[in-house]
């Protein structure tokens, strides 16, 4: 694989071989809809905002100070700072891939131009370590974030080069001098470490892809393979905190830091994908099987420990307490992505899906200038409104916050929002497959040189009505495959294919995937209709966090009780017996029924004879999970106690 | 109150008035049982291991290097290791108080002798901060732990001084020196400071009551009051973690850190009681009250985080996170004596109880050589066999441990231990009470000069018969009263009184406190008979954690089911619907049946219909909470799912 061939792709995943091919922004375009407001909000003011915060923090101020040579004076912010920077950078490449806006370019090429000139004469770059009066470089392998912040230098470049190939503006040149003077330091002959956050992996990969140098992606999988043999020391939470505890191709879940443990295995499924390793494949795949099955929230959120920010154990799954960071969300779609684009299985487009609207979705404010950290499935008590000038600790508040100590989720949530068209479609040799739905307009060339096009009209997830409207002919009237993804909570799917010509074709969509194959003509349209009928979820009977509650779905949206809503504090609601989910007035509500009342003074009471008179139950709306907390101060709970 | 009245009384806390005089080791004596075997592991045992520790963790050391003026090389250990020498301290003066064992007593006197030599000229005394190379006094009052030793001094220096008021060993004239220059730092005239973990509260406070010298509860009474003022810096926790964020008599709940919080209070306590404040008083009340009914767990246990080792919200009590140190324990078993001193309510007596047998005694092994720093109501992942040589982190496995890295807890049960014949029973002007129940012979005298003296005879817990044996008439044939505690669960409890002569009266006895009036003559007999037949017990609606789950109690103990015993991981375990605990070769049983089973790919599903066929039941053995994981690694619940 040549630079050439993946400079073409504007995704930023393009691995050298699978079973799907991305298509990427050149190929998709989000027109509209849920992901399109949120796209030009992330566009409009989340970018800005995110600059303001870096030069304001002194993050991109480290840069000059660097280039100037007066470090480490007047250094600011955490070991990582510098990865705020470049993901920034990536953000605004995919954003200037999307929209060609003038004045974002303008941005980028000054960022750069910090960037570039912080960079040392061997092409080490981190204002951090290495000067005189700073520790030595790759000094503390366990929590310096050098690789790490590299590795996101690295994903900023391979952005940048994707969507401007031919942009000169040198920063695949940092990037490439950089990752020189990791090949050299932590080559095949050099030191056997690793980072403490693993991202340096998935770098590398894509770097190699883009620039086809092999030695990237061998310095990737030398760092994937060395994990997991206690290279790092060991600390209070164990070596599994950094995936340093067991080798990748031995463990069988993801486990100790949720956005460390998802990027590793996004580097490793890179790693295998590219070298062939099909046992390692396989073994990042039993590992998302694992992690979805037993680890994972009803969000699509991952990560049960403030603690160590980490996964918990099997079924550990507190509501309360989940600290389902944004960044392990944006870490879980990287991995379910590259898994996806190896395999074609729609469970991982499925996740993604769910994580997008209940992790990725309800991170930002509506303004797109504050964020959450933590996405609590359970908030107890109200927080205070938050001084939209402040730095917040990170997951203290529970409402948004403008920026934290740790800034990682917004610019990683801009990066994702920005990069998103290229995560809705993939095609393969005999077609295209639509694993999202949005508003959208779909171009792409197949391999055999068939043009595939077509838009895709819809209000998903308001409604349930996707509508594929071709827009070329199949050329020379060859058939192709359009397939599109049944979630699997959407049992009587039904699928219509009306011709140009008025023939009507209709069938049944069974969960999974369904395919239409013919020679498309232009004004041929595919309506997929999905049952968005709101649900009553239950749990697994081993995840005790939960057990006696319910969650209302619709589509692929969670709901939530609000305190806003229900009149009181939510810690003493129950869904009244027997009752279900209803709409009125455009929104979703339950019947709920007051269990709280005085205190017992001792909390543990003989098991109760429930035949006591039960309270009246009154209606109370819900909330889309990704719209609490938009209305100030309150409490929520997700998942809803069923009274018995 | 002068030296001379509280160096009377052998006992821990010596408050200058309140409902009930505590009775101390002269007056009451722990004679065998379930806790005098306790007492004897711990003074044969537990007392030599942590003098080894200290010893070879070099914190004992520290105190030489600190004489020798070598310091601050070499110096070992945390900012707080000096505390665990005055704890040790505490322990060695409250055994040698209950057994008079002089190798313990040459022990104490050569730690002493250590002690005294690294104290400084001005009476300072810190092992970590002030010299050359070492951070300035009192510059870290957050974090530095300073006043924190100080106050483990003082109380290691009241019970000394109580239990050998003549043995002129220096420990009583090192903490007056060190406690007249905290006077003089933080006095009314001097800074505006109080310690981020509190605890010279209660040091200084029983300090006045030994020594007489109003200044050190004037300075306890400073010290309480100045928190909440925000004095102290805010961190990510906030700075309710120090108590710092509200003024203790406006709080209403105990709230932060669970250990700062319990001794804080019980500094309060002293200072409402000797002070005479009643308003302090009752919102200490109220703060117990609101903190059993909603932040306490089934064990007496209290903290519900891992990340700052704090309270959680109100009914925030996860079961497999549950932190519950040891310590928080101890020091929930503080605050509520000084309570029960103060008001004379049974609850307080009981919490002690409840604490007592599920926290304090699930903490040490057997052999008294290990140690739970955290007590969790939920292990899922069996922990790997404990070295014996190792230091642990505070809360990594399932199994106990030799050491901590943090090791608050070794010691704080030690000096529990060995100072528990001092909880037991109180005197008022017309009598004596009894609140905990174990082999006991009680002598002392009333206000009046009546003397009081009778033993108990019981296998309580194992059963419910509690005889109290009097021992010699009262005297002048006057009548005294006699009150023991009901239990809240021992419906249907039942009493009896065996006059000398032959005579019996009897009655029910109602949960709260029975009373016994009359001229009691040498051999009378008064049995109190509590009902120990198990009983399911089932948690407020509103406690997320554990909903739809039931806890097997009986007496003061909770029980709690483990893989040892159920031959497989308890994970997927539930009570079969309809069953009860029923005993079988002196264990307890329950009927489970397995809910477990191949995993759904995706946890959340419809709410399915409880119809299908049930798995067979089986019967599987209960352990006592506080015996578990003494068998090797395991997984175990204390909390069971009811099955529905």
């Amino acid at each position: 694989m040549t630079m050439q061939n993946t400079t073409t792709l504007q995704t930023p995943v393009a691995p050298a071989r699978g079973r799907l091919r991305p298509l990427g922004q050149r190929e998709v375009r989000i027109t509209g809809g849920f992901w399109g407001d949120r796209q030009r909000v992330n566009g409009a003011a989340t970018l800005e905002h995110i600059q303001s915060r870096l030069e304001s923090e002194g993050w991109l101020g480290n840069f000059d100070r660097a280039a100037a040579g007066t470090l480490p004076e007047g250094r600011r912010g955490r070991e990582f700072s510098d990865s705020e920077v470049y993901k920034f950078l990536e953000a605004l490449s995919w954003e200037i891939g999307r929209t060609d806006d003038p004045a974002l370019e303008d941005r980028l090429r000054s960022v750069v131009a910090r960037v570039a000139a912080a960079q040392e004469a061997d092409g080490y770059l981190n204002t951090m370590f290495g000067r005189p009066g700073q520790r030595d470089r790759w000094s503390d392998l366990e929590w310096g974030h050098e690789l790490y912040c590299l590795g996101h230098l690295f994903q900023a470049a391979v952005a940048r080069a994707r969507t401007r190939p031919d942009a000169e503006d040198g920063l695949l040149a940092i990037a490439v001098r950089a990752a020189d003077v990791v090949c050299a330091e932590f080559g095949a002959q050099g030191r056997d470490g690793i980072c403490g956050h693993a991202e340096v992996e998935v770098g590398l990969a894509e770097l190699s892809r883009v620039t086809g140098d092999p030695r990237y992606l061998e310095q990737a999988r030398l760092f994937v393979e060395r994990h997991g043999h206690g290279t790092l020391r060991d600390i209070e939470w164990g070596r599994s905190y950094f995936q340093d505890d067991v080798p990748v191709r031995e463990a069988v879940a993801l486990r100790g830091h949720a956005v460390r443990a998802n990027y590793l295995a996004a580097g490793a499924a890179d790693v295998a994908v590219d070298t062939g390793d099909e046992d390692l494949l396989a073994a990042l795949h039993g590992q998302w099987d694992r992690t979805v099955a037993r680890r994972t929230y009803v969000t699509g959120g991952q990560g049960s420990h403030h603690q160590d920010e980490a996964f918990g154990e099997d079924w550990e799954l507190p509501a309360d307490r989940a600290y389902s960071e944004t960044c392990a969300g944006v870490g879980s779609i990287m991995f379910s992505w590259r898994l996806l684009l190896a395999s074609g299985d729609p469970r991982q487009a499925e996740l993604i899906e769910r994580t997008l609207y209940n992790v990725v979705a309800t991170s930002p404010a509506p303004d797109g200038r504050a964020f959450f950290y933590a996405n609590t499935l359970h908030q107890r008590v109200p927080g205070s409104p938050a001084d939209p000038e402040a730095t917040s600790p990170r997951a203290s508040s529970s409402l948004r916050a403008p920026w934290f100590e740790v800034s990682c989720c917004p610019p990683n949530v801009a990066r994702t929002l920005a990069s998103l068209d290229a995560y809705v479609a993939t095609a393969d040799d005999d077609g295209v497959q639509l694993h999202q739905y949005a508003p959208a307009a779909v171009r792409t060339m197949l391999a055999d040189g068939r043009t595939v096009a077509f838009d895709v009209e819809t209000d998903y997830p308001a409604s349930g009505s996707i509508r594929v409207i071709v827009r070329e002919d199949a050329a020379t009237a060859a058939p192709w495959t359009l397939t599109l993804r049944v979630p699997e909570w959407a049992t009587g799917a039904h699928l219509s294919v009306t011709s140009a010509d008025g023939s009507v074709d209709e069938r049944d969509a069974a969960p999974g995937t369904v395919e239409v194959r013919r020679a498309f003509r232009a004004g041929d349209v595919v309506e997929l209709v999905l049952p968005m009928t709101s649900r009553l979820t239950a749990p697994d009977a081993r995840i005790d966090a939960v057990r006696g509650c319910v969650v209302v779905e619709r589509g692929p949206e969670v709901f939530a009780l609000e305190s806003v809503d229900a009149g009181a504090d939510v810690s003493g609601l129950a869904l009244a017996p027997g009752s279900a989910p209803f709409e009125r007035d455009g929104r979703l509500w339950v019947e709920v029924i007051d269990r709280g009342g005085e205190d017992a003074g001792w909390p543990y009471q003989a098991s109760a004879d429930e035949s006591a008179e039960r309270p009246a139950s009154r209606a109370v709306p819900l909330v889309a999970y990704h719209e609490w907390a938009q209305r100030g101060p309150s409490t929520m709970r997700v998942w809803i106690p069923a009274a018995s």
